[in-house]
This record gives structure tokens, sequence and C-alpha cells, in this order.
């Protein structure tokens, strides 16, 4: 039984990859559909708050009523709630600052699941914030989103 | 070559599980080795904190350097570390008080990885507190563990 088991399991990772490199993409772009991992869609979230463009940054996230986004405010519920939530937090370009991603680090959870851990800082003229984020992605056809978030304000002296 | 996909992922979903059920655990206990899934895991924590026994609540979470611990103070890093925070942080039964966890919800993210969101509470007669929580579990031969825990306190208006 053992023995079948292990030609089984060569199956199943030869046989897996090769599903997916023939119905969906080419073998170098397997790991990362549309050809961004976690880190590199929070890279693009990143750069898209740095645009101003908090529709763009919305596109990290999945668009579903079940996602959640977590901190000092409790738990809340959805994609549109969520983004509300940024419109009303940071209604414009001197609100929204410059935002910064460091000490990210990637765990990843299984061939379509990851966390990542990280800091974040929001830089402007007035009340810079700053914090620290854990996210929790799932991979799907289009690619890595967020479906939890959990962020906290850390007071400065962190 | 789509129906020779077909053949291999049965041959994943019945062979997989096979091999598991051979090695280690009988079928029944397959889904939750040691008994526990996340959510037991999670309410035997609780019932350890309210025995005032952090030391077997601190088992809930992995025994190792890597995992981590993210609130309004950062992030810590290790075991020992997230121990010691808890015991200083709660240095006695009258500190612990009683927690409750509710409104948890399981989100699975693969065979052996899940998500846990919830609300924590600790009732005690100084300074009620309590908020919000997410951790991220994976499974290990000796059950599931936490390797991260994010948690936030949520003033009392929540």
């Amino acid at each position: 039984m053992k023995a079948l088991c292990s030609v089984i399991l060569i199956f199943v990772s030869l046989g897996v990859g090769g599903c997916r490199g023939v119905s969906r993409e080419p073998a170098s772009a397997r790991a990362e559909p549309a050809g961004r991992g976690p880190l590199e869609l929070l890279r693009w979230q990143q750069d898209a708050w740095n645009r101003g463009d908090i529709d763009a940054f919305m596109d990290g996230y999945l668009e579903s009523d079940d996602i959640t986004f977590s901190g000092s405010s409790g738990t809340k519920r959805g994609w549109t709630t969520i983004k509300e939530r940024f419109k009303r937090r940071y209604p414009d370009r001197a609100a929204m600052g410059r935002t910064d991603f460091s000490d990210l680090e990637l765990i990843e959870l299984g061939p379509d699941a990851a966390l990542v851990t990280g800091k974040w800082r929001v830089t402007r003229d007035e009340d810079p914030i700053g914090g620290v984020f854990s996210v929790v992605l799932r991979r799907y056809a289009d690619g890595w989103r967020v479906i939890h978030d959990h962020t906290s304000v850390v007071p400065d002296e962190e």
C-alpha cells in the first residue's frame, strides 16, 4: 500500500501542475497568474495608493460580500463596505498622502493561499500614521486577491 | 489530455486521503488530528485561559521562533516572546479574568491551513477589555496550531 501511495503522490505532483499548464497558463507563469504573486499584488496596491487611485487599490481585494477588514473599529464585511471606509478615511490626495509597505513577510499556506505580514506608513502633512497589517490572500483564475485584512495603528514610538 | 487530467485528479482526491488514512489516522479522525479542528483548538484555548492556565493556553500556538503576534504594539516574534507578553499583561487570575470568544468564523485555506476570525472579551473587575482577532493556523502531525495572531482592542461602543 505504501508503494502505491508513493506512485499516486508522484502523479499528484506531476499531474496537477500539468493540468494547470494545459488549461490556463504557460509553465513560466504558473506560479503567479497574471504575473503577480502575493507580494507583487501588495506592491501594486501601494503604487495605486500613491497615484491616489483607491479604486485600483481596491482591485487588490476580492470583490465579494464575504471579505473582511478588521482593526480597532471591529470587523467590516464586504468589498463595497471596505471601499467606502477607505474613501471616508482618506477622502482626497492630501489625506491619502504617500504609503509605504515595509518588512513584508510571505508565508505560503498551500498552492493557492498565503499570509503576508508587514508594516504600513502613510506620510502626509497632517498626522502621519502607520502600523502593522496581516493580509490573507487566495489565488483565483485571474490572480491573487486579499480576502481578509487585519490592520492596526501602532503609536509612533514603535 | 483533458481526459487524462480528470483521471489524475480522481487519483489525487482518492489517493492522498487514502495515504493519510493508512499512515496515521482512522478515516473518521482524518479531518481533525488529535480530535481538534481549528475552532476546537480555540475553544480549548479559551477554557485554558478561564482556568488561569497561560501555559496551556500557549499550547495553542506553534512552539516556534517564527510565529508572530501583531497588534497596536507592533509585531512580536517567537513563542517565548509571545508567552512573556501574555504573562506580563495578565500577571494573575484577577488580570486574566474570564475570556469569551464569539462570532468565530472559519475559512479553510486548504487541507492544512485555516483562518479564524472572531471577537474576544476579557471580563474582570477592573477595565474589561475586548476586540477582534484573526488567527492563521496550520495543521501539524499532532494537530492544528496558531502560527500568526493579529489581535486588536476595540473600544466599547463597538
